[in-house]
């Protein structure tokens, strides 16, 4: 597949539409791709990633949209899937440089709102929310919003008629034919366009490896009423993703059904349940919510806590609760808790250290059929190629695992392999109905934020922060006088994170040697070329301390002059 | 059932058998279980733990076996179940304290002897082979070694005749109707022991959580011999773990039907093959492997690679081949690489990592139905309850969540819930056919190993790589002269893994201004407490810092006299 890329590489000279993901492959979760065709760009999307494990202290990383900011005459504004961070997360960072306006159904709009509130950029923002079915023109595309099912109410598949052709985009979907909340999705449009033909379609990956079906959301539901029927004296607390607010309606049904009060812990929770509650997107019965003070008012059988922290997130309050740190509410034999969510990814040991310590505490920890995927599995995406028949795939959203698979599973619903691009992250593919291909690169490297820093830690930063993270620092300090380069002070050593100090003085005494010596070398030739004298210190106490200890601690030699 | 076991906390007078693990629920995978009567220890496996996320730096975690060197005299030796890491890791490091014979098997104790001789051991320590049936008298103890079947042959469980009663200690184990290697487990003798009267049954926890039966690795090879059928072209290479002797005979079987030969690499997988071919528990084929370096002299059809790597570890052939950092073998597209192994908790990324990198060389990956697991599922474990009937249950082997769900299938298989114990390291049961209960506590809590160091990384180590690896440092360096204490050089400013500094030049320079007047505020007050003038710097250009970066390095001042 790849190679039918690369072989394209010369074609330079096609006129057609232009699809360029700014984020992705090398940014897993990051969504962001522009739309462009001559003097027009939409994006679609504008999410985050977080970071790799070897990001050591990176908070999150965000889009490189240098292109965008050189072509901002052009960009028309941004249309959104839906309201989960991997696909919204980046924008109060992005519209400070490219302010145009934001575009996506109801929630989505409530949700982005809410964000940019935060970050003080409400005033400045120009948002329209769009009814699925409702089209919007934006240069010389136009843009329809479709109805999908997926995790969070509200997404939408994004028609996108371009004059080159129309471009099908899923956003991240499945195919609920009893959805919790609203209509299953559309399916019959989603025919219907297929039938104008569809130039491109831009796939979701997510479960592309499973087989079958993804169940319904409804089916939770109904584990949940057996689970409160199972547990009917106990008090449950149920963990869940914020944004699922479909997963929160059915835990509030269940509280109904069996007569239970019910407290909303965390502040993503609370942030989105009221904003699903003040747009009509979740049903809350009169009186049911009690704030987590009155808790004490009722008895264990009368109350469901519903929490953030099913994935284990440290400063969540499920993994406060189960660490006897929060501050309000504290896990008592036969409690029972529910993990209404599969482990990301990366995050298995974390889930599995809040259950550990759940249960230390004597709390019943239920983690089986409680969750369904919001995405779709092998034969969903087979019935959307089924009904858009397009002339080229671009699978989106997944590892190069998920994105090659899905190129085999295009492949078998008849698109050509040749027809088939697996996109890096900054490629610009053309396309037109003659001919498609590679015919640029833009920058897209993921940019690391770190606190208030955004694009101030690179590569040497996070190097040099895995060298210290493994072994630890030592700091050598000596003063020269000025001219003589006599020593007037030190070698002092200082080391942190190597070893206790206490127990290793005969250790740190010796390195002083070791670099006296290595001093004494340099000065003795009348040597005083600073930078030589501390390789010299570097070379010699490192040798000395891998000898030791077969460690490889950073070394700083600091010559002060006086 | 922790409850039950603090509420015993008091009862220290029974006179029974004690069992005390040394390891275990607080170093997940190091199992060593001290069994003791009288004047009588016996030591069940001596493991090693692996690095928790948060031990940086860290290599392994070996046991505290200070308890058994306070009573050395005591310890008759050391009876192993089976070769893995985690039953014999920590062996090299404990022989060196605790030097009485090891017994085992006779694949166990070869593999030892590999280990030993890495060590420079061999000659000081006394090892015996056991053979399945066969008893030893160690003290007052007799212990018998019992067939079991496992991910490694010539696994063992034990049955530990003890003048308290019976101690039935199943090692890691799965059930094996149809084992590739030897006979199924021995469930006959199980059955005869069980009717004498089993005190006590420790039993495998891994995977309590999995209702049903675990397959039998004998269809592991049917799945191999039809990928072999349906890439009868390609070039095959199959990771898997090098202590899987069975898989990996089962590659070779596999092989020599199809007619290719087979290469061996990766550290471990030709050290554990070369003493499996050895000692006769691998079957190998007369010519059919070749030297890596052979292999140019092979069509892709004639050619199986069996590598170490299945769990995406860095340096393992398998990570290093997908990185193209192999020296001898590089990915070439077409070929079929097997994944023969599910990723171990925590190792998801990692794994999936090798996937993708293999998948973007044009490999054909290939992980599911390649892998069956080594330990008994819920209703191996029943049959073992049945069979033993035993007064007592310490479910072994498993993170608190396997623990607590063994304990309630042990309690379902009629064992009451307070002869049921969860035993934390160093809790030391004492058990008698009357009573028993937890009636000490000894030291068990584990050692790190970083390179040579053995102990010297501690928590004060371990805090300050974690705050280097967030935030990085900043050293400030400032001299002053003697008695006077004016500033003779600096203050200057050294940052490490924090910013870069060469896009951060102001915010140094004002970190340096913060510096100059914190120290003039000491000056002037001539207050040259070096302590207080080191808290001053710190606290402001703290301040400082976090205003400006909301980040938190570690900020290490330090003062010449000069």
């Amino acid at each position: 597949m790849k190679e039918s890329v690369i072989k394209k590489n010369n074609m330079l000279d096609i006129k057609g539409v232009k699809v360029i993901p700014l984020g992705g492959l090398e940014q897993i979760g990051m969504n962001i791709t522009a739309i462009e065709y001559e003097d027009s760009i939409i994006v679609i999307d504008c999410g985050l990633s977080f970071p790799e494990d070897e990001m050591l202290g990176i908070d999150l990383v965000i889009p490189d949209v240098t292109y965008l900011k050189d072509n901002i005459d052009k960009v028309k504004g941004f249309v959104i899937t839906h309201g989960h961070e991997d696909h919204i997360g980046s924008l109060p960072y992005i519209l400070k440089d490219i302010n145009v306006p934001v575009y996506g159904t109801k929630l989505t709009i409530a949700i982005i709102e809410n964000k940019l509130k935060e970050h003080n950029l409400l005033k400045n923002t120009k948002r329209k929310v769009i009814k699925y079915g409702q089209s919007i023109n934006l240069g010389c595309f136009r843009i329809e919003f479709i109805r999908t099912n997926h995790s969070i109410a509200d997404a939408a598949a994004l028609a996108i008629f371009t004059p080159a052709g129309i471009l099908f985009h899923t956003g991240d979907f499945k195919i609920d034919f009893t959805p919790v909340f609203g209509d299953p999705i559309d399916l019959q449009r989603i025919g219907e366009i297929g039938k104008k033909g569809v130039l491109a379609l831009m796939c979701d990956s997510t479960n592309v490896e499973r087989p079958g079906y993804t169940m319904s959301e409804r089916t939770v539901g109904k584990t949940f009423d057996s689970i409160f029927t199972d547990y009917a004296k106990q008090r449950i607390i149920v963990a869940t993703f914020a944004s699922n607010v479909d997963r929160v309606q059915q835990i509030i049904n269940s509280a109904e059904k069996y007569g239970r009060k019910v407290v909303i812990e965390g502040r993503s929770m609370v942030n989105i349940i009221t904003t699903a509650s003040e747009t009509g997107y979740i049903r809350m019965p009169e009186n049911i919510l009690i704030d987590i003070e009155m808790m004490k008012n009722y008895t264990d059988d009368q109350l469901v806590l519903i929490t953030t922290g099913s994935q284990g997130e440290t400063m969540a309050a499920l993994s406060r609760i189960a660490a006897s740190i929060h501050k309000k509410v504290s896990i008592k034999p036969g409690d029972v808790v529910i993990l209404s969510s599969t482990p990301i990814p990366g995050n298995e040991k974390a889930v599995s250290k809040v259950i550990n310590e759940l249960s230390m505490k004597g709390a019943k920890v239920i983690y089986q059929d409680t969750h369904v995927s919001g995405h779709a599995c092998q034969e969903e995406i087979k019935l959307i190629y089924s009904l858009t028949k397009p002339k080229y795939a671009i699978p989106v959203h997944g590892e190069y695992r998920h994105l090659i698979r899905h190129a085999e599973l295009a492949n078998v619903m008849g698109v050509p392999k040749e027809n088939i691009f697996l996109l890096s992250s900054g490629d610009v593919l053309t396309l037109s109905n003659e001919k498609a291909g590679l015919t640029g690169k833009v920058p897209a490297q993921g940019i690391l934020v770190d606190g208030l820093g955004v694009g101030d830690v690179g590569n040497i930063v996070l190097r040099d922060r895995q060298h210290l993270s493994e072994n630890g620092l030592i700091i050598v300090v000596v003063s020269l006088e000025k001219y003589s380069n006599q020593i007037m002070a030190g070698p002092d050593i200082v080391s942190r994170g190597f070893v206790y100090v206490r127990e290793s003085e005969n250790l740190i005494e010796e390195a002083r040697d070791v670099v006296e010596k290595a001093l004494d070398k340099c000065l003795s030739k009348n040597n005083a070329d600073w930078g030589k004298m501390k390789t010299e210190i570097k070379d010699s106490l490192s040798d000395y301390i891998w000898k030791k200890t077969k460690r490889n601690p950073m070394i700083l030699p600091i010559i002060m002059e006086v």
